[in-house]
């Protein structure tokens, strides 16, 4: 974790909006929350056209739902969302009423990567330094 | 929010049930939490053929999965899975035993919309009158 | 639930390798909480060539996320992340930097099933036993 996940309607991002959108997410989680950038995933998932709805009628609405681990202060994800927001719209173009931002908070106790159960928040340098060896073994860090 | 996510195998809904879906769940949502439609997206997520599994077999299930913001009364959220589940019943024609509906709850706090952290369950007119100028600005109410 | 979301690229597994891992995650999470089979899905969700990024840069990491009901204990939950990751290494012969695992915990009260409230964790035979002519009557058990 973090994996975020950018659902958009079939055809409205160009490869290298995505590119940037991808590269930007992951600085602006590691800016505002001092995690490594290796921990930042983004996913993007393509919804077939006319498959989103909104007040019931069919919309143009785009998602950026990240699953973080939690512990971040509130000032923290609410300056995350905002970021995030501000994002989307410089590099798409599209106004801010149809795109909804989420985060959701999850326990790091309850993620593996690397094989390693994640540390939490603010615990990053801790768990780097105990699993050095295994990390470079695999090639991380 | 809500984001309501319905998972279902390619080829077994037409548009015109997909529609019917759409609005039906916008209605039961506002009924049941008094939130306004103008909140509720429906994202429809399309599986390959043979890729859903139930008990380690392929299997028909679809699955209802609606991320809502916390607060609301335990029997409002029962109400809505099973208004859910009949409307799916009705609509599609499948048996009850090929659905899942879940509910997962978010604090509002986490979500932005519109450019705007969202309201406490039940402090939607405040903050439609509070953010007035701004949601007209964006062609919303 | 649980609902095992296994997000993957276009291509990577094949329709044997997703059938053993399916029928897999299914035999872990029974054996690890005594939960029925029935109740374990498993979705497949198949991911357009790089559309993930791990770092800001397109990677090759997959995800398996599972949405269960709350009320396991920490070490059941940590014994079923390394099992699932030692699944995928085994089966996929993908190296273990390339899979993020994760569990996202859930009341059950928040998830229907065959027209039903889900049991609490560990409530399952007295739910079967309760609605046992219902289930009949739906083919199950």
């Amino acid at each position: 974790m973090p994996i975020y996940q950018v659902i958009y309607r079939d055809g409205l991002l160009t490869n290298a909006q995505r590119d940037e959108i991808a590269a930007e997410i992951t600085r602006l989680h590691t800016t505002a929350t001092a995690a490594p950038a290796l921990f930042v995933n983004v996913v993007f998932n393509i919804v077939a056209d006319a498959h989103v709805y909104t007040a019931g009628k069919p919309s143009k609405m785009s998602f950026i739902i990240g699953e973080i681990r939690d512990g971040r202060p509130l000032d923290v994800r609410q300056e995350l969302l905002t970021a995030l927001s501000a994002l989307w719209v410089r590099v798409t173009g599209h106004p801010e009423s149809q795109l909804l931002v989420g985060l959701r908070e999850n326990d790091p106790a309850n993620a593996m990567e690397l094989g390693l159960i994640l540390p939490a928040a603010g615990q990053e340098a801790a768990w780097f330094q105990e699993h050095h060896e295994r990390l470079a073994a695999l090639g991380v860090r």
